[in-house]
């Protein structure tokens, strides 16, 4: 901040230099908006059983819309809570297998509020180094101790439970992790949490709707869905194509949450449309629980194929597939080029990655057909930069 | 945590007590779901233009769910954004003469995200003691050093911020305060800020839509919506009806959020069918500018008429009209009641109110006529607790 400066303009002049350096480490980010017939391929959504854009799902958004109106118009404890609120948290659970549930406006929402209700100052929060940075937020706002562990490392938090001084210890962990896609050892961690009388929150986003019995999830597949010291958080905004979270867990827990979850209670409730959409895409999934399996093999087949290429690729768990990139500009091209080519693929860079290292992040779909996946994996091999 | 308690039950045996702890303090909370038919007297949302179920904004929410899909399917940097996305921040900004905005999927996440982001370890912050949760939230995510003023004092805040250590100062307020609906000291706010090179965040959640020219909001009222040193929040659930949030500003500090913000990069974007929704209830704003000033005049009459019976109300500045109650016992007992007789008014209890004092919060909407305002005032009066 120069002396020179206008004082109307002082308050803002470090965003100058800091967007300069953004740049020259090849981070920057531009918002591209999609049209609504865009032909692209899309290797790059989390819309993994392809239900966002199902007619059953959009015609049930829409007629809740018309019915409800096209806000909840209220925080969830005023105003906001509509018949649909409760009966998708009533299908949330049974489905899951918990005994009740509570929908936030968005998984992010969720993760803050499960995590900072759950926790508080006599607690010690153990989390895994990759978590989501939703869960991340949610530690930085607790209060609690928090000691971060290696990845996917249950013998590490175990240890860290068991020398914790707080009275109270939690566990936190995505079941999958987001960049790659790869699954948190979740009896092990049941098991040390359980072992030292912590609580366990796995954020089942990227395992629900994909892995487990029809789609029940990471959680559910690891037997601790109605475990009393579990509590698994899910977002409405992947497998279901909807928008919103949800905490699915111990019916204490839920009613704990509703008294106190900030993100909860000083947030409007989830609009009724997107409710709808999440309450349908669930009766879709569990009459065509095929879709959650049919994820995961798309999946697997993109890695094989794109291993086979001689790719540097992940070995896929749920429907995420991540492909190394050399650096990110290397990816940001790659990315690029696959785009100008009809196929769209996410592209995740520091600081979006807890591993600093640029990749591709593919997502598969239910719904993506034998020529999709040839498409995908010519398009991604032939612009595939030298040294990835 | 007694030793005979069963291993499984340990982690979250603390939660009886504490639910035990809000009984006994009369503070415990219920939700109670709505059914679209109810014919209760809505003086409870916050749809203070009643547009949320106007069959124009609902019907283009609808339409726009069957074009786009029910859900974004992604963060608003990879698959999330969509051209509705971009025309809404567009208008948002045109309409309150800032250079641009970025739509969040809550008004929550928008001041995480403005909060966060255009703070940082250099930096000071100052907030009013009576700022909203989110915005609490945000200063606590914050890693900058937080100095809370007296509520309303722009000369305290002026203070901390010339006495500030960090380089960079911020200062935090709600435009309009969301329990009382009283407005901030903008003008002063804005001016001590200049005077001591710091940005001003105000988040006019309950004054866009109602005050200025044409429900352009206090920030715009206060001449400030252009100013290169504030930065505006919105919710795009309470006027416009809809589900999401804003941050409205500088066209540098809106870059800057897409690059940083993390409640916005690491979230799935609003679902189109809000976009369209929040898109169309301002274009209806426009269209019928009388809105806002209704909403205000229907506050301003109710205020009148309450305090008229003898109750001790609020001198509303927006459409929130605040009445006081004896203790908490008593203003759920009073809102019971109106509720039974067919009114339905908010009650805000610790620790959602910053005082600790215990009322009924009225929304006024501009579609409420002169007999629901009888309606109201009667029943309210009526079941008036003996103190109040
Ligand atoms: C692991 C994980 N948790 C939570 C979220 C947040 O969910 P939402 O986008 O619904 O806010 C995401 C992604 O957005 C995620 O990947
Ligand atoms: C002052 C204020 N800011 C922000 C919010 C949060 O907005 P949203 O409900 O869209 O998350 C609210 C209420 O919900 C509010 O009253």
């Amino acid at each position: 901040m120069t002396d020179e400066t206008h004082p109307a303009d002082a308050a803002f002049a470090w965003l100058d230099a800091h967007a300069d350096d953004r740049r020259r480490a090849g981070l920057s980010r531009q918002l591209r908006p999609r049209r609504a017939d865009s032909d692209l391929l899309d290797l790059a959504s989390n819309d993994y059983l392809g239900l966002a854009r199902d007619k059953r799902v959009s015609g049930a958004a829409a007629a809740a819309t018309l019915r409800w109106g096209a806000g909840s118009t209220g925080s969830r404890l005023v105003t906001g809570s509509t018949e649909l609120h409760s009966e998708l948290e009533f299908e949330l659970a049974r489905f899951c297998g918990a005994q009740a549930a509570l929908v936030f406006s968005s998984g992010f929402a969720a993760n803050l509020g499960a995590v900072t209700a759950l926790s508080g100052k006599n607690c010690a929060i153990v989390t895994d180094a990759y978590i989501h940075a939703s869960l991340i937020d949610g530690c930085r706002l607790s209060r609690a101790d928090v000691a971060v562990v290696a990845h996917s490392d249950a013998a590490a938090a175990g240890r860290a439970l068991a020398t914790r001084r707080a009275e109270r210890g939690l566990m936190v962990t995505d079941s999958v992790f987001s960049v790659d896609g790869d699954l948190a050892p979740l009896t092990e961690l049941a098991e040390v949490c359980r072992a030292n009388k912590a609580a366990l929150i796995a954020d089942d986003a990227h395992g629900f709707g994909v892995l487990g019995d029809g789609g029940r999830g990471a959680v559910h597949a690891a037997g601790l869905s109605s475990a009393p010291d579990v509590v698994t958080t899910l977002t409405l905004s992947k497998s279901l194509g909807a928008q919103g979270g949800a905490v699915v867990g111990p019916r204490k827990v839920i009613r704990h949450l509703v008294e106190n979850a900030r993100s909860f209670i000083f947030d409007t409730g989830l609009a009724p449309g997107s409710a709808a959409a999440a309450l349908t895409a669930l009766t879709v999934l569990k009459e065509e629980p095929e879709r959650a399996g049919r994820a995961l093999t798309v999946a697997v087949t993109l890695a094989e194929r794109l291993r086979e290429a001689g790719l540097q690729v992940s070995e896929p768990t749920a429907a995420v597939v991540s492909v190394r990139a050399p650096s990110p500009e290397a990816a940001v091209k790659w990315a690029d080029d696959c785009r100008a080519a009809g196929v769209w693929v996410g592209c995740f860079r520091p600081p979006s990655v807890p591993d600093q290292v640029s990749r591709l992040r593919l997502t598969a779909r239910a719904d993506l057909t034998a020529a999709d996946i040839d498409r995908a994996v010519s398009v991604i091999t032939e612009h595939a930069p030298p040294r990835a």
